[in-house]
């Protein structure tokens, strides 16, 4: 999240007269209305984000924000390039394909544990136009073939991890106190597991210990498939 | 979704007397809330989930509904434990462990799927005070111990399981066109992993082929943990 009053206002240029009437119409950046839309999406949840919210919260007339953006749709594909920028693909093409592919997963994990109310929409949104997730997906695609992942099995190779990647992320959102309450003789082996998950998070937390075990799994199915 | 006008007639009792000035009242069953509630998250989002809003749907006064549920958070529960209810569990202790966790896995994914926007909530929701959910843990978790998983690693992996279900319901929900127009020069491993997805998909869908792979492989990493 990167939005904050500052950075909005040292990249806005007040106008040089304002007609009377008219709301001021600014000069708007396409990285500021996408700060704007993000700030706007984890107060808000993705159903208030609207062009006329995002307008008033960027101080412009609908209008102004209508040269820069087509639609709400519009300004969902430039949160998504943006959180997508900021997903670490730096191991791919260089150095072991597994060591990647973990890299990926948990720096994936990470940006979209920070902003799940997007998940619901960007996971089913066509990746058509979205030249930094087709950037991403070229480089997992690259190195998965590469060592050996039959060509039919990489797509669903990709969809596993990211189904196991968004829905991570939400459980890195859930409060600490999501299984309290669960100790009592109803339940009594959950409650033997959860005291058990309890005592070993002083080393790691719940989530990443679940994430982490997921993740290893996924890849040594992944090394079964190689050919 | 089992709500319809019908259910929902021959469950409410029309009053016998209508006082002046005030809204009728009705006999509300908690069932006919659930139906309600969740036709009312199908069509406007968990967002559109008010107390306001599930009175009209019900043609009773919201005073009528608070004689029923405390709050939203009760209706969510009352949703959360209604959908819980339809996930199968009937393999545990009974047969094979794996094949249990295989027949849960895919049947929780499935009454997700047609319920995506409860995944946000549900996901983090406590799970005190929900007999229905805490009964599906105590069955996971019984034949996990049964199957020789040690205690600390039971919790990670239902949510390592869980993470995988919740984003693979989204998976399902994604139009079949996701990936479309990505045949281009801009990513062309990916371009080949694409078309040889859609060539497998005769066979199977696209979103079973990933759940398939991420399920076997979770189920192959508990395997090894196995003591």
């Amino acid at each position: 999240m990167v939005s904050s009053p500052d950075l909005l206002r040292s990249a806005v240029v007040p106008p040089k007269a304002r007609r009377r009437g008219r709301p001021p119409t600014r000069v708007l950046h396409r990285d500021c209305i996408t700060d704007a839309a993000l700030s706007l999406t984890t107060s808000a949840g993705y159903e208030g984000l609207t062009v006329a919210a995002l307008a008033r919260n960027l101080d412009v007339a609908k209008s102004a924000l209508y040269n820069h953006v087509a639609s709400k749709q519009d300004v969902l594909r430039l949160m998504e390039e943006r959180l997508i920028s900021q997903v670490d693909v730096a191991g791919f093409g260089c150095g072991p394909w597994d060591e990647a592919m973990r890299r990926w997963a948990w720096s994936y994990r990470d940006v979209f544990s920070k902003h799940t109310p997007l998940i619901p929409v960007i996971a089913v949104l066509p990746v058509a136009d979205a030249p930094r997730t087709l950037e991403m997906y070229e480089a997992v695609s690259s190195d998965l073939a590469a060592a050996g992942i039959p060509n039919s099995k990489i797509v669903p190779s990709i969809v596993a991890i990211e189904s196991l990647v968004f829905g991570a992320a939400f459980d890195v959102d859930a409060p600490p106190d999501v299984f309290d309450g669960c100790l009592g003789g109803f339940s009594p082996s959950f409650a033997v597991a959860l005291q058990a998950a309890r005592a070993a998070e002083i080393e790691e937390p719940r989530h990443d210990a679940a994430f982490n075990l997921g993740v290893e799994a996924l890849l040594e199915g992944l090394k079964a498939l190689l050919t």
